[in-house]
């Protein structure tokens, strides 16, 4: 009997989680020459992956470049997605960044703030791992729909 | 009996209206080189007043430039801190502007988005005279403090 488990655990963490799943629609659609066509979908991720080593060496001096900014957009982008799905209620969603890589990430709906983060050192923006970066991006739709629920009217004004 | 109404007259838009007296605050701010410092504030405040003539000559094709940037965050700030003294609630503001001119203007104090506003053709920013911006922004004022008491839970949150 030969088995393949090895890739296929690593797929399964994307099928697994409905939030990297959103989180690869959203980077696919960015992704205008078709490059990542064929690519799949834990690949096409891989970007959101920054180990501590990795990050120490990426300066925080500069701006942020054009790529870690989208892909700051496409995070939170798939956040609010996914609880649009939850709650049916249109999310929009804003990120400023500063030049030293300071700034705000804002998901709203209606009059309600759904989700405030202030970012920092956003030249770093990644996550140790597939996993790490599924749990931080539930976590925060999980605190996005307690908050939908905890201020009905602010949602729908 | 010499008279000099005229600069009276001018300056005293300003000094009637609560938003432009924060408008010159916000501006002021920003002069790192106090090239403003002997300016009366009018005139600190001229960019601010575009006539139409002139919008029809900017062109939207390009980027934002960055003085304009300024100006719109200035506006929204200003907006911001008259809405802050009246309900004595810390207000945030984010201005997102994509390289076309367009984008999101938030003010947002606890979980309660208390002004947003799409921005259109950014680069054109500006009001056809002191009044007009005078009026703009109290008007925006008016309905942020409208805001904050419909909504006084998520403005807490």
């Amino acid at each position: 009997m030969t088995t393949t488990t090895t890739p296929e655990i690593s797929t399964s963490i994307v099928e697994e989680s409905n939030f990297l799943k959103e989180l690869v629609l959203q980077v696919r659609a960015q992704d205008h020459y078709g490059v990542y066509r064929n690519w799949k979908d834990e690949l096409v991720l891989s970007n959101f992956v920054v180990s501590k080593e990795k990050k120490s060496k990426i300066s925080v001096d500069g701006d942020v470049d054009a790529a870690t900014q989208l892909r700051i957009l496409c995070f939170y982008r798939a956040i609010a997605v996914c609880i649009e799905k939850e709650t049916g209620k249109l999310c929009q969603v804003v990120t400023d960044l500063s030049h030293e890589g300071f700034g705000w990430a804002l998901v709203w709906t209606g009059r309600l703030v759904v989700l405030s983060r202030t970012l920092r050192d956003a030249q770093r923006f990644g996550y140790p791992s597939l996993k790490k970066l599924a749990a931080q991006g539930e976590r925060l739709v999980e605190s996005g729909l307690k908050n939908v629920e905890k201020y009905p009217d602010a949602a729908e004004g």
